[in-house]
This record gives C-alpha cells, sequence and structure tokens, in this order.
C-alpha cells in the first residue's frame, strides 16, 4: 500500500515516516495490515535530502496542498492511506488569514476530495488540536463533548476539518478520523516562536547545557504529549476499527496535564539519576506568551482514545528519556 | 441603508423583508436606526412579481450565491446589512452532496467575503439550525453550549458557517450573528417533504378544513418557534449590542418545546373558541419521518438569546391565532 503524508516534513510528520517504516505494515483500507511499498511526504518545502531513518521507498514532493491535480496525483491507488497534518499553524493563521484558508480549508477538502475520488474508502487520518477549544465559555476541563469555540483562524480550520472528516465518513466517501493534539513534546532543534514551544525549551535547552529562558510562570499547566506516544496514538487510530470510533470521529489524544513546576521536577530528576549537568532555567515571564497558553485548556479529557487503547505517557521523566534515546544518544 | 437577504424569496425572507419595510428603519454598522431606502431579495429563483406587502424599496434578483460576481454585486454599499438565508436544506443536501457544499459553504465564503470587502464592518445575520445538532452523544436538552455533531450535510454546513460568522467577527471583517432556528411554524401553503411539515400540516390543513394525515406518534415533541416571533427574533438579534453578545456569535433562538398532543389541545381549544369546523387528523406514523425527528434535540435551551431580549412565544394558542390573523384573515 502507499502512505501520504500532507505536512509530511514537520516534526511528527518524519517521525510518523520512520515509524511506519520501521513496523512495514499499516492497517488501511483492506483493514487487515498491508505492506507499504510507497511512501510520499508531501510539504510546502522539502529538504534537498532524505531526513535521516527514511529509506528509498519514501519520495519528498514539494508543492501546494490546495492545488487539485497536484494532491489528485499523490493520492493515485485505491490501497492508500493519508496523513493529513499539512497546515498553516496558529501564529500564521493570525498574520495571513486567507492563507491559512486556502491551505487549511481548501487543502484539506482537496484532500478529502482526492481521497473520495478512490475507490475503497481509503482512511484519513487529521490532524487537529487543542486549538479548536476556547473562549469565554470554555471549561478549565475539556473532554470530546465540550463545545469548540476556537479563538484563532487556525483553531477554525482545524474544527471545520473535524467536521469534514466526519461527513465524508458519514457519506461513505472515506474512513475519517480526526485526532485533537494536546502540546507534543520534547522537539527537537532550536527555540520557535510558538508559545507551546516553552514545554519543549523547559527540557531542550537545559539538557543540552544551555540557559532556558521561561516565559511562564512555574503553576502554568498545559497538557502534553511526548513525540513517542503521539506517533503510536495517530497509528493506533488509524487501524482501529471504525465502528468501535462511532459517528464522531474526532478524540482528543491521551495526555498529562503538567505544571511548570512538575516538569523541573521531572528533569531534575532525571538528570540527578543520569549525573547530567543541566544549564539554567532564568524565568522571566512573558505577558504575551502567558496569555496565549492561559487560553488552551489545562486539562484534556481522553477517555475515548484510552478506549480505543491510544497510548499514554507513563510519566514526564519517560518522555525525556525517551528524548535522551532519541536525540541526545542516537 | 441597503438591506440584502440571501434566500429572500423563501418563507422567512418574504416575512422579514415586510417586517422590515414596515418598521422602515434597521440598526446596521452605524449602530444606530438607519431608514431602509433599498432591499434586494436574492434566491436561486424568483418570482416574477413582487409578494405581496413588497414596495419598489424591493429588487428581486435571481443568481448563484457562490458566484463572486454576483454576490459582490448585491453588497455594494458601505451602509449595507446581510440577512444571510440562502441555503439548499437537509433533505436536498443529502441527495446532492456537492451542491450542498458549494451554495452552503462556497455561498457563504462568498457573502463573507463580500460584506468583508465593504468598509464599515457590516453586519451579517446567518441563518444557523438546530439541524447542528445530532449524534449518538446529543443530550436531549441542548443549550448554546452543547456540542455540535450534526449528522446531514445540511448541519455540517451550518456549524462551518457560524464557526466562519465568529472568526470573520473576531477578525473585525464584519459584525457577524448567528441564529439557530428550531422548527419555524405556521408555514402557509401546501405541504411539502420536508420532516420538520407535520408541526406546519398539524394546524394548517385542519384549519383549512382538510383531512391531516399525522406521521408521527402523540408523544412526538419538538422545538418549535411561531414566524412572527422568529422574524422579530432576527431583527433583535441584528441589531443587537455586539458586546452583550460575546464571542460565541450562535445563539438559538427561544421556543416552545410542544408534544403533538400539545399542539392538538391548543388547536382544538382555539377553534373551539372561534367557532371553526376543523377538518380531521388521522393518525398514520411513518417510521422514516419518526426517525429523523427522532434524531432532533426536544428541548432547546435559549438563555442567551432570552437575555439579550429575544422574544418567545407566549402559548401554541398565540401562534395559532397569528396564523389565523395573518393568512386566513387577510
Amino acid at each position: 500500500m502507499k502512505v501520504v503524508i500532507t505536512g509530511g516534513c514537520g516534526f511528527i510528520g518524519v517521525v510518523l515516516a520512520r515509524r511506519l517504516l520501521q513496523r512495514g505494515t499499516l492497517t488501511g483500507p483492506s483493514g487487515a495490515p498491508e505492506p507499504i511499498d510507497s511512501m510520499v511526504l508531501f510539504d510546502a518545502v522539502v529538504p534537498d535530502q532524505r531526513p535521516p531513518g527514511l529509506d528509498d521507498r519514501v519520495e519528498l514532493v514539494a508543492g501546494d496542498v490546495s492545488d487539485r491535480d497536484t494532491v489528485f496525483g499523490l493520492v493515485d491507488r485505491d490501497d492508500v492511506s493519508v496523513f493529513h497534518f499539512a497546515s498553516v499553524v496558529s501564529a500564521g493563521g493570525e498574520l495571513d488569514f486567507d492563507l491559512a484558508l486556502r491551505v487549511n480549508l481548501d487543502g484539506g477538502r482537496t484532500v478529502l476530495e482526492a481521497a473520495r475520488a478512490r475507490a475503497g474508502t481509503p482512511r484519513v487520518l487529521f490532524l487537529s488540536s487543542v486549538a479548536t477549544f476556547g473562549g469565554s465559555a470554555m471549561p478549565s476541563t475539556v473532554s470530546d463533548t465540550t463545545k469548540q469555540t476556537p479563538q484563532t483562524t487556525y483553531g477554525m480550520t482545524k474544527v471545520i476539518g473535524e467536521l469534514m472528516i466526519n461527513d465524508y465518513t458519514r457519506k461513505g466517501f472515506i474512513d475519517g478520523r480526526s485526532a485533537r493534539l494536546p502540546t507534543i513534546v520534547i522537539r527537537p532543534g532550536r527555540p520557535n516562536a510558538a508559545a507551546s514551544g516553552f514545554a519543549s525549551g523547559i527540557f531542550r535547552e537545559p539538557l543540552g547545557g544551555e540557559e532556558y529562558v521561561l516565559p511562564v510562570t512555574s503553576d502554568t499547566r498545559v497538557a502534553i504529549l511526548g513525540i513517542r506516544s503521539c506517533v503510536a496514538g495517530l497509528i493506533a487510530l488509524h487501524e482501529a476499527d471504525g465502528a468501535a470510533i462511532g459517528d464522531d470521529r474526532a478524540l482528543n489524544l491521551p495526555n498529562i496535564s503538567a505544571s511548570v513546576t512538575d516538569m523541573i521536577d521531572a528533569l531534575t530528576r532525571v538528570a540527578a539519576e543520569d549525573g547530567r549537568e543541566l544549564g539554567p532555567i532564568t524565568p522571566r515571564p512573558d505577558p504575551t506568551v502567558q496569555a496565549i497558553i492561559g487560553g488552551w485548556p489545562i486539562v484534556l479529557e481522553a477517555d475515548r482514545a484510552l478506549g480505543l487503547g491510544l497510548p499514554r505517557d507513563e510519566s514526564l521523566d519517560h518522555i525525556i528519556r525517551e528524548y535522551i534515546e532519541d536525540y541526545l544518544e542516537a
């Protein structure tokens, strides 16, 4: 079978691709595990060379996800599975509304239409987000039945994507599933401008022996999920029995609600056990970042995902150890 | 000012137009009542002549709501208010998915873009529906904070419309408001195929001295709203102070949760008081109709709308008397 990952050259896309190639198979439209003989990582911009861990089953393709011919050209087999990750993200969507609608809304619809055009009801796994929640009526604990009143154009287009996944699935055009991601950690590389970046930087920079300037207060709490569990969860949701998911195809992924204090405690514990020297964490609260994060739910219930067998992280300590294994020791 | 009503030649559009012309003014972008000097009823098909009660301020225009040039040509003044009613309805959307997306999704976006292109942040009143609720997780009582998991393409596009109204408003592109309609009664004219039609037919046919074949059981309960209160509510929501509405611009309209028994009791009471002879009501339950109606919420809370001063019907008896005045005695 063929696997198409849109937005596939991002952090989650590459880790997913690597994991799928290691497994070698995926349960897609046939309902049974099939060998993956072809994979496309599609993105607006792609690197010159395949990222490490990806073999010659993988093709990197650059293009516009809202371009019909391009997308139909990628989703060109009946034995196909699609992971639709391509998206203008939150800050980008606030800067360029029209681009966010073109990429996220028109692009999403183009991907769904391409899948619909195939025989065999392809499975489409859509990446949604905790940013679909928000607004003055949002409770501090949100579940899969909490009304989504997003406060960003990004979040708005993600709810629309979930609604379209549900309706295309109800109509039998595709077999869709949507995964609402909490904050995924620990992202490797340099710090970026995302408000959620603090939940990676707070681990990554000290572990790299560098200072981390912490933009939020120690009682700040976010729902976080380690990248390994994230990818395992996305695969499990893709492979789950459709009937067990039911008529609402969108699920919050399992996660840990962790405060900054919890994060620092776990980091300190792991470093002490390993005899690692940590760079300093310097609190310097940034009201802008604090306000953005304050708009997110702090507890994200994921009962349905857990019921389907999606994995949860055992602890923050485990997430930190996985990062050390995957990025510092590798 | 100019008023544009898309889908304006439907039942609600014509009654709204008539009421606005009687008032003569509307509070739109200026924030104060302004004389209405021009009104367009735009629809896919328009009658040869203006419906009764509409004067020469009104132009009837036929066209495709997803056609950009057409819609921008209608929304051609800065002192404009838009009532966006145009929609493929539920049964039509189930028959033709692509048409529903073109009219409801692309058409809605075209209307919002036309309003955004005007200076002065036009008010846009979007007609949403109780059909935005549904699915296996729906509680029997729904409120403005109940998650919307529609089970029709029509309902899906209506939720998307609400989301876009919220985000275009948040961005300051327009000043949008969405009204979620319960079943609106009593529709004049001949019976149609809509499942909701029973809640009009059960009054209209007996009052006209004809037999009504009732397709649902006597304990069937729906949320209903009389057409006069509906139109008054739409105008009140259009004119409401934006800050008082808050960041979720969509509201359930006030309504009465009435069983078929309640309807028959009220009808019998009013007829007895007036000395009217009623045609017979013959129960002949239709499992298809019963199933569709069984998927709707039976209690639709409207606390926010009531808080904004939107009217509610005093009783079913009042709704029946209004129909007699407006359609049988007029």
